[in-house]
Parts: structure tokens; C-alpha cells; sequence
């Protein structure tokens, strides 16, 4: 870890504001004035006032460029067992993150966001283009069961890699983002990285994944466990205090980046769509670092995944979509794009009581 | 009640015909082979089926020119003072989607969807133009508190006005078809339908609407029990056997309007997402005149209304959006019509294994 890093650490942490008070009291006081009893749009509302207060304007900007970024790697901890698919996997679906043919793609098509992928992280080797940028520090995590899956310096260039690719995404025009994740066992370091920050138990956030059977969740759980009884061993505080240790000691090279690409994008005051579980795990980390950033996003849906929820409840955030999702690629965030981008609409376009002459009750 | 009306509604009955079961085999087929884990994009999933059902076609033909038509109606019920809504606030909100501004406008813009506009019982005089029909068979309902709301002649013409609503606007292109209304006080007629129908307690479905006091409330659900022990007393036979009898009793206008709506999009194989409460409520309606009709509609919300989930649940259907909303004019139904497409386009798009050449587990 390099001066110069911790530097760029500092600055990235102090760029992240507090919401602007000004705009969000200028959303509420305007929701009040719409054609529609007080409250009747539900989440919508406080949606629109967050979105006012993450843009400092109101009513807020329409989202007209959304984009998808999904940071790939890869997880040493696969060789204990912990997944029944393939490691190659990742890589196959890098390549058809880049055809068009995944789920993220098709879905992201229908919302009209762009679909980035960043590899942060891949065993293979993958060929850069346009739409799909090599940022990687190392190929793969090392087996977070017999050691640190990387150490502090990579998580940390890893972050500010990911904090680079939500800069560069905003400075192209990109008005909201959206994380993505891929990476065959990731669910397992999400598991680890939701019951360091949260305190609850392993077996209570450790879920299912892509769908495997008692034998490998129990082998999950007790990977995790046992890695989280090392990392305790080691750290002088607790995992809170020391967020750029517990992520290289269980996280995944894509939580590193997904950590930093939320931070930086409430750096750059742009409204961020979290996706599920593996989002939420980099999403904690990012909070440890900067309690404030969790203003700044939208939870896009609830995962299947048992962490999920606790994560949510611990960063005080709502999902907007709830459909039994399980699947990450950023999915979900996609999903819950059009119920922000609504949210904002309603702000801008809709009628007041006094300009329609609808009489109040 | 003309036989040639009674005719018109046993044609209509007839045409609702179960879902395609080759076409929805061959989705579950499908969805088998796309590259993501099985179940993975959880409710996505079962959507996808149903539309392939609904159309009769896998995979579904992409829903490209959705509109919601709105149908407003006044409530004789209104003289009890059952809302704190002035009874004009109806007419008004018609000017206001003529002039684009109300909240169901704002958010069809967002979601590409037309809004149709359709009186069947506003009290006052509505002007007709390309977007707003006028087809009311009478201007308002009687108070449903003092005898039937409407004569059973009167609810099924209404009805049949409702399923040619739906004939015209497949015959305009459209492709998927989402229920809103307008009325102020239909919360208390829906209560009332929803408690003949479903057997549930009035207290239990009767809920504050655009935001009631207790007292009021409590007066609702007097109203709403009153009305219900009265049809009780007439009626020789339960609710279900006699839907067309309690729609005349204690519904509205836009109730009948809406239950043939929901039945002649079924008729012409075209999907149905339903808003909220009153939506629900007119459901209810068409579903105990042709149980398989329910078949064709997907719930866009669940209302905060209490008597929505209790009709949800007597439908056998799942919302797709829960956010707090309790506004109606469609603004449920359309937030969910994003989710209703993906899921198609995920059957359309979406890679398989083999195209992909990614392993499987």
C-alpha cells in the first residue's frame, strides 16, 4: 500500500458529502403540492426526496443515461468446494456479458442502461474493448480458508480502481449507476464480509448461492467460520474500525471494486443502484469507510440470499423490488431503475393542486 | 336487462379460454436452458410462463404499445360522508389526465404506455375527445347505503361497455392492457365487493382510502355492513352464484366497467395488469363470473388498502411491485408493466447454455 494510495483513500472518503439539505426540503415541500393525497405514492416519495438531495437539485434530473457496471473475478476459496459450478465459468460469462446474451444484458436492453464490465479480477485472461475494461490487480483471490484472500495494498488498489471506473463512467455522461458482480463462490466471501460488519452469525447469511445442497452449504459455513475466527485472531479492533483488513482478509477483488465504485459514484453526487447480496456485502465495506455514502443509494432489490435482508436492515435501506431474485449480474438494480427513474418523473411533471384547480380536501 | 345484453355476456364468458399449455410447456423448456442458475431470476420466471399462456405463443411477442384506461365514475355513497373528497375532485381529475398532469400521466410516459381516459359515471358533464370516452350508461351510482347502487341492467350494460373498451383498444394495436379508475369514494364500494366476495370481514377490508379519520372510518365500515346485511336479505343464494346481483347492489360504475374490461382483454388473449384495490375489488367481479379469467392478469401492486392483499389472495395472485402505494388511477399497474415486459424479453433474448458454450454445474 503506497502513500500515494492511502492519499487517494482520504480524498475519495472526504468527496463524500451529506446530502443536500436545501433540495431535499424544496422535494418535500413540492410532493405536498401534487394532485394526490399526501402520501399515496408511497416509497416513491422519500425516493424523489433522496434523489433531490443525492443531485442537490429539485426537482431532481431525469436519469436519462444509466449504466451497469459488473466487476468480475475470481475466488480461491472455490477449491474448498463451496460451489458445485466451475471456476471457467466466470470467464464464459464475461464473454457473454460482452454478446449480449446474459440476463443483465437483456434486462438492461429493456431499461435502456449500458452494460459495462470490468474485469477486477478474472483467472483468465480477457480481451479489453470498449465495453470491457481490464482493471486487474491480481487474477483471482487466494483461498480465503487457509490465509488472507489478498492483501490490504491490493484491496485497496482494487478500490480505487473500482472509485476510477464510477469516475470515468459519470465524466462519459453516465447520470446514475448501477453495480454488477460476477464470480463463481462469491457468495461465499459475501457471507464472510455480511457477518464481519453485521455480527450475525455465519449460518444465518449464508445462503444457497446459485443452488447448492447440504452437504456444500455446511462446507460454506464452515469456511467462513473458520476464516473469521483467523481474522479476529489477527485484528487488534473490530471489523468496523478496520473495514481495508476484513475485506483482503475474506472479500473478493470485485467487493474491493464495487466498494470503491459506490463510494465514487456518491463522490460524483450520482444516485447508485445497489444490486443483491454480493453488492451489499462491498456495500458495507464501503460504509464502514464513509457512514454517510448510504444516502446516496437505492437498495434495488431484496436477494433470495439470507444475508441480503441483514445487510439492508444494517445499512437502513428499502429494497424497491422484491421477486425472489437470485441471480446478481446486477439484475435487480436494473429491475429497480424505472421505480427511480418514475420517482424522480413525478417531481418534475406532475400537476399541482393550484395549476390543475382540483380542490383540496 | 336485454336478452340480447344476456347474450353478449354468455358470448363473452365463452371466449375466455384457458392458457396455452403447449406454449407455456415449451417457456419452462426454455427457461431451463438460459444461462443462469435454475429459479434464478425467481418471479421473472413464472411470468414469463404465464405470458407465453396468455398469447399463446413462445416465446411471448414483446408487449410494445401497453395503454391503461382509466375509468372514472362518481358514488351516490358520497352523501354519507364516507371521504373528506369533495364528490367534484372526480370530474377534475378527469381534466387533469386530459391536461397529462395527474400521476398515472407521468408515470405511463415513463413506462411507454397510453392513457385512455373513460367515463362510465362521472356526476358531471365530460367533454369527449381521442383520448377521453365517454360511454356511461348513468352519471354517478345511487347511495349504496339506501337500496342498490344500480339497477343489475344498469351494471351489465356498464360491463359490456368496459369489455368493448377492451375490444377497441386491441383493435388500436394495443398489446397489453393495465387497469386504472377514478372515483372519489370507490373505496367504500370496493370494500363492500371485496367482503361479499371474499367472506372476509367489512372491518377487516375496509380501510382510510385517501386518508380517513377514525370517525369516518368507523363510518364506512357501518355503510359497507349495512348495505351488505340489506343484498344479504335479498339475495336466495351466496355472493359468487350471483356476481352481476351484488355488483348492482354495492358496486360502482367503474367497478362494472373494469370487470368487463379485465374479462374482454382475456377474451382477446391480450394480458391484464391490474392496479390496486379497485381494480382488485372489479376483479373479484369477473372472476366469480369466469374463475379461469384470473389467469390472464398479473397483479401489479399490493395496495396499502387492507382489502387488497385479502383479494390478492382469494385470486391466487402475487403483486409484482409492493410499494406502499395507495393512489390508484393505474399507478400500480404501471410501475409493474417493466417487470411483465423483462420477463418476456428474458425468454426472447436471453442465451442458452449451448449458444454460449457456458459449463454447467
Amino acid at each position: 500500500m503506497t502513500s500515494d494510495e492511502r492519499a487517494r483513500l482520504t480524498d475519495l472518503l472526504d468527496a463524500v458529502r451529506p446530502l443536500h439539505a436545501r433540495a431535499m426540503a424544496d422535494a418535500e415541500q413540492r410532493q405536498a403540492q401534487l394532485t394526490k393525497p399526501a402520501g399515496a405514492l408511497g416509497v416513491l416519495e422519500p425516493v424523489s426526496v433522496r434523489l433531490a438531495g443525492i443531485q442537490g437539485s429539485c426537482p431532481p434530473r431525469a436519469l436519462v443515461s444509466p449504466a451497469v457496471a459488473v466487476f468480475a473475478a475470481d475466488h480461491g476459496v472455490h477449491a474448498q468446494g463451496v460451489t458445485p459450478w466451475p471456476q471457467e465459468v466466470t470467464a464464459a460469462m464475461v464473454e457473454n456479458f460482452r454478446a449480449g446474451g446474459a440476463a443483465v444484458n437483456v434486462l438492461a436492453r429493456q431499461a435502456g442502461a449500458e452494460v459495462y464490465v470490468v474485469d477486477v479480477g478474472v483467472a483468465g485472461e480477457v480481451e479489453p474493448d470498449e465495453r470491457v475494461w481490464v482493471r486487474k490487480v491480481r487474477a483471482g483471490t487466494a483461498d480465503l480458508s487457509l490465509g488472507p484472500a489478498m492483501s490490504t495494498g491490493e484491496a485497496l488498489a482494487t478500490l480505487l480502481a473500482g472509485a476510477d471506473v464510477a469516475r470515468e463512467l459519470v465524466e462519459r455522461g453516465h447520470d446514475c449507476l448501477l453495480t454488477g458482480d460476477m464470480g463463481i463462490a462469491n457468495t461465499t466471501a459475501s457471507a464472510a464480509l455480511v457477518a464481519a460488519f453485521t455480527g450475525a452469525a455465519v449460518a444465518e447469511v449464508t445462503g444457497r448461492g446459485t443452488g447448492v445442497d447440504d452437504a456444500t452449504w455446511r462446507r460454506k459455513v464452515d469456511v467462513v467460520e473458520g476464516a473469521l475466527t483467523a481474522l479476529d485472531d489477527r485484528l487488534a479492533t473490530g471489523a468496523a474500525a478496520a473495514p481495508l483488513e476484513v475485506l483482503a482478509a475474506v472479500g473478493g477483488l470485485e467487493h474491493a471494486a464495487l466498494a470503491g465504485f459506490v463510494l465514487g459514484a456518491a463522490a460524483a453526487r450520482v444516485p447508485v443502484v445497489l444490486d443483491g447480496m454480493i453488492a451489499g456485502a462491498a456495500a458495507l465495506v464501503a460504509h464502514a469507510l464513509a457512514p454517510t455514502v448510504a444516502d446516496h443509494w437505492f437498495a434495488g432489490h431484496r436477494s433470495v440470499e439470507p444475508g441480503h435482508a441483514v445487510t439492508l436492515a444494517h445499512l437502513g435501506l428499502r429494497p424497491l423490488v422484491d421477486l425472489d431474485l437470485r441471480l446478481g449480474e446486477g439484475t435487480g438494480a436494473v429491475l429497480a431503475l424505472p421505480v427511480v427513474q418514475a420517482a424522480g418523473a413525478v417531481l418534475r411533471e406532475m400537476a399541482t393542486f393550484d395549476s390543475a384547480g382540483v380542490a383540496r380536501k
